[in-house]
């Protein structure tokens, strides 16, 4: 085996079984796809600073999505930010698809306002919070949807990647690892490196108790495990992979809110395992609030993970800066979209590109304004 | 110039034009998109013939996408059939998608039960009958949204294909260039060879006065004649090439139903000229009963016209066979479709292989039922 990872990328998980997906996809041409949703979990206040308020949260996902298309967000004012003005990791997300001229794919898995872009849909409804224990609806139809579409894109495309934007997710990822019995803490990341984790737990626990389950319960029934306490992206990309990895490689794009679409993937056909690879952030696997490897290990251990080298030290920008101090770290699919780039690339694009080109996307939206 | 044409493809308007075009594209990769829609238009008794009965019409475009998509029809039993079971012509876009492995996007431009698939939307309804002379509904946000997609298209493939399947819609599209004054006399085609042309003139005329229009009151204002008399299906294309045109070359695969598209597009945007091609069928270039080079020549005699050199005289099937009787001719981008394929392979898709795929694809649907 003589493939030479390049600079910009970390190998993680099955170090081998990576390398082999790697070789395969080198240089060949994937497309990107991103799924947006809304979960009313978000809007509990403490939950999630996807976003500068909880209700801003809701705007998240729709701005992201707008982003990446219209290079502006139309459904609100501003550009999405964690609450001190640190920007959305679509501006990473955006850089990589530029950069590489991958295609794209929004995905609204269920927004309670629609974007203002074309989207496929896939019969989603915006999610309830986890705390009623009836989260999500037509989760069989956007599952069956999914695969689909899954199937579709693997059938002109080399790999697929897939990803999110969903504020609160990684509580909902939460209760449907813990429904599931994948795992029995809180080993989540957050977008901020205050991780609320022991708040998180409680208000999954409600949800849990609301459905009347007990962790582990639904260890054989992932679609019923978001249907009671997950979120309507979860269901569109676990039936992606489900349509896609039988044909070419899938790239998970994010990062512990992804893991749990793994997990659902992986219980409901385990064969798919050796045709897919996490794609994440270096921020993210060296996050002390979280603990992705100890959760890789629960899902599966022999999935390879690959991660992006960004580094966000140097730039002139304090809010790009932020990344480094633990916000933000993953989202909209930012890791897979720029491990993607230096794939399709056969390692052409590097990290100082990408930082450039995040640099020029950052300019040009704040301009915009 | 050296661009030898294959015997495949044959070459009408602009021949220099085309060929030029041609050469450019040649050996490269594009996407197909097929928007598709429903028009209450086709429930009119004698308007449309894709479809066994009027009232079956309304489901001819949805099963088209979903035969695309799925290889079999979910929302009907059997296949969209004219009378007499002559199958659609998406049995040859099947084909030409399946041997070329070029990636499709389904658009939903409005249909009256959506497709069981997962579907670009853009804000479309099921439009009325044009003789209401208020025959579509938010014109602007599907043309805007058309426009995005073209653009984000263009971004990431070398060409666009873009096609339809909206029953009743060569009447939708005598209606509006009526408006526009692009003709002044019914130059349309029909999928049966009895083409009720004068019938058709009559229909139009109805929408027409209901609307308080004569020929030509709409000459600038070719999303208003839309709205008037047009179908959904149409501002999402003329959208599209308005994206797509001003980057990379967009084959409008269909025949006279896409003319009107193409007048809508070159009425809004001139400069989109240079860059179209219309793609379609030797079936349609030989219609006794229409006039596609007159029709032509009347929306621009700058646009070359490229065709696939299909011949079914030797199917073994007699549904087949009738195509060479006069019967469907287009549809579904078939033509453009199968034009695609020749390009993206640089001629080595041909004509019999096309031929045998077609048949592939009929005896595998005709086994699923």
């Amino acid at each position: 085996m003589t493939f030479e990872l390049p600079p910009a990328l970390g190998l993680s998980g099955d170090e081998a079984a990576g390398r082999r997906l790697l070789e395969r996809i080198w240089g060949k041409r994937g497309i990107f796809t991103c799924t947006v949703a809304n979960t009313l979990t978000s809007t509990i206040p403490g939950i999630s600073e996807a976003g500068d308020t909880p209700e801003l949260t809701m705007f998240t996902p729709v701005a992201d999505a707008e982003l990446l298309v219209l290079n502006r967000v139309v459904c609100m004012k501003g550009l999405p930010i964690n609450p001190g003005g640190i920007p959305t990791p679509a501006t990473l997300t955006k850089a990589a698809l530029d950069l590489s001229r991958m295609p794209m794919l929004i995905i609204d898995g269920g927004c309670r306002t629609k974007p203002n872009i074309p989207c496929i849909e896939v019969g989603g409804e915006c999610g309830d919070k986890v705390t009623t224990g009836h989260a999500v609806k037509n989760v069989r139809q956007a599952f069956e949807y999914g695969k689909i579409l899954g199937k579709e894109l693997a059938r002109t495309h080399d790999y697929v990647v897939i990803s999110e934007s969903v504020a609160g997710g990684t509580t909902t990822a939460l209760a449907v690892m813990l429904a599931m019995g994948t795992i029995r803490e809180n080993l989540m990341s957050s977008s901020s490196p205050n991780n609320p984790k022991q708040f998180k737990m409680d208000t999954v626990m409600t949800g849990l108790k609301a459905a009347g389950l007990q962790i582990g319960d639904l260890a054989n029934d992932p679609l019923k495990a978001i249907e009671c306490v997950g979120d309507p992206m979860q269901p569109v990309n676990a039936g992606i992979i489900l349509g896609a990895a039988p044909h070419v490689p899938v790239i998970v794009g994010g990062g512990t809110q992804m893991a749990a679409v793994l997990a659902i993937a992986l219980k409901l056909d385990p064969s798919v395992e050796g045709n897919v690879i996490q794609g994440t952030t270096r921020w993210l696997m060296s996050d002390r609030n979280a603990s992705m490897p100890a959760l890789m290990a629960k899902v599966s251990p022999r999935i390879p993970i690959v991660y992006i080298n960004m580094d966000y030290a140097d730039s002139p920008y304090e809010g790009l800066q932020a990344y480094e101090w633990g916000y933000i770290k993953e989202g909209v699919g930012c890791g897979g979209a720029a491990v993607a780039a230096v794939i399709s690339s056969a390692g052409r694009i590097t990290c100082p590109m990408l930082l450039d080109q995040v640099h020029a996307v950052y300019r040009d939206i704040m301009h915009c304004e």
